[in-house]
């Protein structure tokens, strides 16, 4: 979108450090002969105590380390997911934020021993490689799990290859390069050792979804039916897919991998829940969420450590406005994102009766990096009344809405409902060089590009909050086949 | 160096493709009014000969496949070492090039069991770090090394803190961003240790010497003197120095490492070296080297793979040409590069009597990028002798000379005999992302640029065993202060 004219004097009036009244000047009692400032339709004050301390205090960047830093991995049922609830708790305490937890029951997987290896054979000595159990996965016999492999690119593909495969390690390879391939080759990992285990095979290989490798292996969830056949399931990096596809080319190639993953009893564990009770309008409720749990491996930094502290900050800021906005700002910390989500199904269930006092709702889960968007999912009408309320994120780069409908995998369970979605969209070109892996650390995420996202999403989340009308319901989410079990996680960012 | 006209139109005759003849052509009878081609002081046809098939064949870059697909990793005394030296035997031979092997006398180092973890402290949980041991560090108890962490960033700071590291774990940090910082810091890997050890430190962690991380350890070697304490020794990936270097502004670490790396009595190993025999000067030699050996994480396609191939690919080209340039061209393939220089010292006083006779010698060893100069390190004149023959590398980028003097780790053995040194500079700005690491692998070479760079060494050789002059032998290095038991590695590269 084109700055306009208005956009543009508004944005250099805040930049400019000037303290504009709070209050809509009188409209000029003649035309302007040149370009002026016109009244804003928002508090300019608001924006300047939302988006200056957000600019300038690295609060969000500090408490990003006391996560990743201080706490560090948080998979669901983990001590470090435990330690994290608290965290937040504390942390929302310290800022004058109500808070509370809401109870989860939540998958407990557990990584084990792993290691694998590309046999030798007559054409080439062994090679070890470089790989991560995926959730869910079952663990290897303990002297490892021994077999041909079979390379596939699509689920198609294996079907096709029938009982072939029977007594294989299924070795899915993608051609992922650029982060928007994510969504095409997601459901390899997702879908495919699944597919494997009910065509026969006794393992499966999935090429990391990456754009970046040093011999990275990333993880992330793959899913078993109940009752459906489990097998040995790992990651490998990109390295060791090139490597199993050229040798694959000269001849079979054998691979024996360990795993000594366990899944345990259900756990406990808890959704934490805060709230800057609206002015006005307290019933309705404006949500932004994040997930607080991690992978086990990495300090889950970007995922989604950058979006929890966003919106924590968000909160904090909002909580010390002079006074609160018309609705109730809610921030949600969803558990068990990852591998899962039982948090955000926890919570439309426990507020099954509020949903549709939800006038709007916001899942930051694609990095800390810069703002680049706003993005939608609303019925008709939703940019017009959002638009007027852009001009503050002009010189965030964010002032534009995005191509892309809002979205989050912890907001899924709310789409029957028809809450309106809203985002902030942030660059996320490189969050699949460090996503799942040992990599997603505190050192990967900008200061800056994080304290720019997160004054976008205290000032969006303001706007939603303040402004006088409400964003249209949309039609619910498209169902494919009978309601699934499961609601199906959005692939970007998950 | 700017492209003179003769530059230019030289090059341009070759990319046409037209077959210039193979002697000089007559000087023209009269002042040539357009942009001409003067005669060449080399046969063009040679150039095409060399250049050609190394651009179009991809031969060297199959050599690397097997290399490092077939063969892997290839630290000193190993199995992989082996079957390297037996590898490169076998493709002279099928190359039409005579080899044989020369014997070496090498340390024989074995990595073991190896983790590390910042223990849990009342600020923070525990993290596991990503280590490799340093090439000669004995190993821990096995129940491991606990100890509190002191960080410096220098030898000399360590000098400074005396007896109080008494008992601790150094940790050397650094500030290494781009490839040229190597040889600022690698004195901290290669002396760090021993000097903690003299201290009283009873173990070194060293940020990895690295230009790119995704939580990625680089080894490589430090150095004890014999009858001097050593100390358990690995690097870390930047991420867990970054980590540490966090923690300890907040107070004391505590550190837990693991290390069950051992050295072993030496082993029997080889340089392989072949030759093509020199048509009129076959007593003066020039050599061209790369070192065989690898470290014993990743397949060492970077260091020195590349290096090996294209030095491999010369001489097959070198040898199918109608006749042998005039001087002998020698191959050294050098074991034990990485963690000894065992090989080179080997050649040098193998070939003692001979070195007065090697009129000039070279070392590829700065990875697989695309060529961008020639260096050389001779007496005066050098360049004016060289300049002429360097047209046929203006179309590889390569046509000019570095600001750097030519060197090699394997050819400092070499130095005091006064030998004249040459090289192919390639770019290695990305060559530090993968040096050392598992991650240095095939697919990091880009056929292109090391098709480029072998072209470029098959070129630059033949011009050196060709070209009617010789090179003016240098003043022999510097020694500082008594001549040392093992010569100084040159740094970059190594």
């Amino acid at each position: 979108m084109p700055a306009s004219t208005f956009v543009l004097s508004a944005s250099l009036a805040l930049l400019s450090g000037a303290a504009p009244a709070a209050k809509p000047a009188a409209a000029p009692s003649k035309p302007a002969a040149t370009v002026k400032a016109s009244a804003p339709a928002y508090p300019q004050a608001v924006a300047e105590k939302l988006i200056g301390p957000a600019l300038t205090e690295g609060h969000a960047y500090a408490r990003l380390a006391e996560l990743t830093d201080g706490i560090g991995p948080r998979l669901s049922g983990s001590e470090g997911a435990e330690a994290a609830v608290q965290w937040a708790l504390r942390s929302f305490k310290a800022d004058g934020v109500k808070a509370w937890t809401e109870p989860v029951k939540v998958p407990r997987w557990v990584r084990g021993e792993e290691r694998g290896e590309v046999l030798a054979s007559a054409r080439t000595r062994g090679h070890p490689l470089s790989l991560l159990a995926l959730g869910d996965s079952p663990p290897t016999p303990p002297e490892g799990l021994t077999a041909e492999v079979v390379e596939v690119t699509s689920v198609e593909q294996l079907a096709a290859l029938g009982d072939s495969v029977k007594g294989k390690i299924v070795f899915f390879n993608h051609t992922m390069t650029v982060a928007a391939d994510y969504g095409r080759f997601a459901g390899l990992r997702g879908r495919g050792p699944a597919a494997a285990a009910k065509a026969g095979a006794v393992g499966a290989l999935v090429r990391s979804l990456a754009t970046a490798s040093l011999r990275t292996p990333h993880t992330g969830s793959t899913r078993f039916e109940d009752g459906a056949p489990k097998i040995p399931a790992a990651s490998i990096a990109t390295e060791d897919a090139d490597l199993l596809h050229r040798m694959l080319a000269g001849g079979p190639v054998r691979v024996k991998v360990v795993l000594g993953s366990s899944s345990l009893p259900d756990a406990d564990s808890s959704n934490v829940i805060a709230e800057i009770r609206g002015r006005e309008k307290p019933q309705e409720i404006v949500l932004i969420g994040a997930h607080l749990d991690s992978w086990d491996v990495g300090t889950g930094a970007h995922d989604d450590g950058a979006g929890v502290v966003m919106v924590m900050e968000a909160a904090r800021l909002l909580a010390k406005l002079p006074q609160a906005p018309r609705r109730t700002v809610r921030v949600v910390l969803f558990m068990n994102e990852e591998n899962g989500l039982r948090g955000a199904r926890a919570y439309a269930e426990a507020h099954a009766a509020e949903l549709p006092r939800h006038v709007a709702a916001m899942e930051m889960d694609a990095g800390g990096g810069r703002p680049v968007a706003v993005s939608l999912r609303a019925g008709a009408g939703g940019q017009d009344l959002v638009r007027p309320w852009l001009p503050p994120l002009v010189a965030l780069g964010a002032a534009n809405f995005s191509a892309r409908e809002a979205g989050g995998a912890d907001l899924s369970p709310m789409g029957p409902a028809r809450v309106p979605f809203f985002g902030v969209e942030v660059d996320s070109s490189r969050y699949f060089d460090v996503h799942h892996t040992h990599a997603d650390t505190l050192d990967k995420v900008d200061p800056q590009d994080l304290a720019r996202s997160t004054a976008a999403v205290a000032w969006v989340t303001y706007a939603l909050a303040e402004m006088p009308g409400t964003l249209v319901r949309p039609e619910p989410p498209a169902q494919p086949g009978p309601p699934a079990a499961a609601p199906q996680p959005k692939v970007s960012g998950h």
